[in-house]
């Protein structure tokens, strides 16, 4: 499912003069803070429709320049990173690209990849701007440029998503830029990304959701660290994990599938009183959460 | 559904001269640990089963004799705390009793109690010992005297689960034994407390393992803090909460209907491609969420 590079990305050639980041919340502030930190970028700019985020992204110093005009922001930039809600990006990607040289590359933040690459590769000329599709898992449920740090792609991986169509200097480029910013670096296709972040993030959202949502009022007072480990993420935006949920249905449909047909064990198991099957399930699973580590 | 009591529990009171805690792990090692940097009890001894775990209790301070045999770790003891795993505690309550004079004062840690309280009771004589369960919500997915510190219960709620039988003066005291440590203290009964709990803990640690068991191997790097921390319980001792779900069991089914319900719901949102219903059910859970705080 899963296809490996060769060889690591050339982090040395990753120098460039102008860097223009769309959306400057915890990701975008955050990319805006490692790529000067890092020396990637000698300039950074920053697109938003937001004054106030704008204007905090500028204190916190995650960009060099503040722009709500998407020419003045996207002229003569060698990479722009658009980090905005998921049901935004494709229409985004399409439209900034007309105010871009052939030479610019474009890419996301978002975690959802197949709806959005077909999307842009469907509608942007096939002679440049390029874009190539980037999700670092290195979110929270927090949002905003107050939260963004340097270190957030750190030991972090991002996927990096093309198509057959995509051409590979343009794949080295942008998996050069997550390197330099810190990030491990895996390519995979949209579909297969989307895949597995459905098992790996989407569905954990649901569940988590799922469990706060039908928690009573009555009994809050009796939840400890599990239960706030176990939901911690339904803090997350309603909006933007609904684009998410909308865009990925299908897949997260399938992984919500597996979850049901275990519950489902887990239910026979109670209702049989069978403490063999329940152990079984519960020790599969700190199997495959231990290998996780913390 | 849940009793309030009309004053705090009296502190001064609770000076012990002899504490002896069965089970010197995490929870048994830091009631130790409390009770000795607190001042709570006097003296504290250790009856286990493991001469290495024993030891270590030792080690860290957490008591001052340890003890394989009953008889010599009972005898003249105020009060005797069962910190084992759920299956055990009712029988060792009723044999540990016989080693106990009439006024020695017996409760447990553990995680359900309506099938621990009833079996006590119905074994125990009315001219006592008196028994009271208890459950600290202080746990943790590790086990061991290693893990134990005596700030464990400090902003923590403890739940103490008497009978109409329990005298009361018998729940006083086990009241200001927890709040001695820095507990807050709840009263409620072993049902609403098995109810409560099915809702708050079993059920967030059977979808944490519903979670971690589906994942595919193939995708668990693709997994980031999201998943971690929806998972992390599930690295809990399958025998443990085996016991837990096979004693809770209906309580537990339940609050899985709940779950299930909800999920329904998603799928069905999902598969009509609603994002107003995704919305809804996402927000009404951050809400919830949201109120629990951190």
């Amino acid at each position: 499912m899963l296809r490996r590079r060769r060889r690591p990305y050339n982090l040395q050639g990753m120098q460039l003069e102008l860097l223009t980041i769309v959306g400057v919340g915890l990701i975008g502030g955050s990319i805006g803070l490692a790529a000067k930190r890092r020396g990637v970028a000698r300039r950074v700019r920053g697109l938003g429709r937001q004054q106030a985020s704008l204007d905090r992204a500028l204190e916190i110093g995650a960009i060099d320049e503040a722009h709500l005009d998407p020419q003045a922001a996207l002229t003569g930039a060698d990479l722009v990173v658009v980090c905005t809600p998921v049901d935004h990006i494709a229409d985004q990607v399409v439209h900034f690209a007309r105010h871009c040289g052939p030479a610019t590359l474009l890419t996301d933040a978002g975690s959802t990849k197949a709806a959005i690459v077909e999307t842009v590769e469907a509608r942007l000329p096939a002679t440049g701007p390029q874009f190539v599709g980037s999700h670092p898992l290195a979110g929270s449920e927090k949002r905003g440029p107050d939260f963004a740090h340097a270190q957030l792609f750190e030991h972090r991986l991002t996927v990096v998503t093309p198509t057959p169509r995509t051409p590979a200097a343009a794949v080295d480029r942008i998996a050069g830029f997550w390197s330099a910013l810190g990030s491990r670096v895996k390519v995979m296709s949209p579909a297969d990304h989307d895949r597995a972040l459905a098992l790996t993030s989407h569905l954990p959202h649901l569940l988590a959701a799922a469990l706060a949502g039908t928690l009573p009022a009555d009994v809050r007072e009796l939840t400890a660290t599990g239960f706030r480990d176990t939901t911690r993420i339904a803090a997350g935006d309603p909006r933007l994990w609904t684009a998410i949920f909308t865009q990925n249905r299908m897949p997260l449909l399938d992984a919500l599938g597996r979850v049901e047909s275990r519950l489902r064990e887990f239910r026979q198991a109670l209702e049989a009183g069978d403490p063999a099957a329940i152990d079984r399930l519960l020790a599969q699973a700190k199997e495959v959460r231990d290998a996780l580590g913390n």
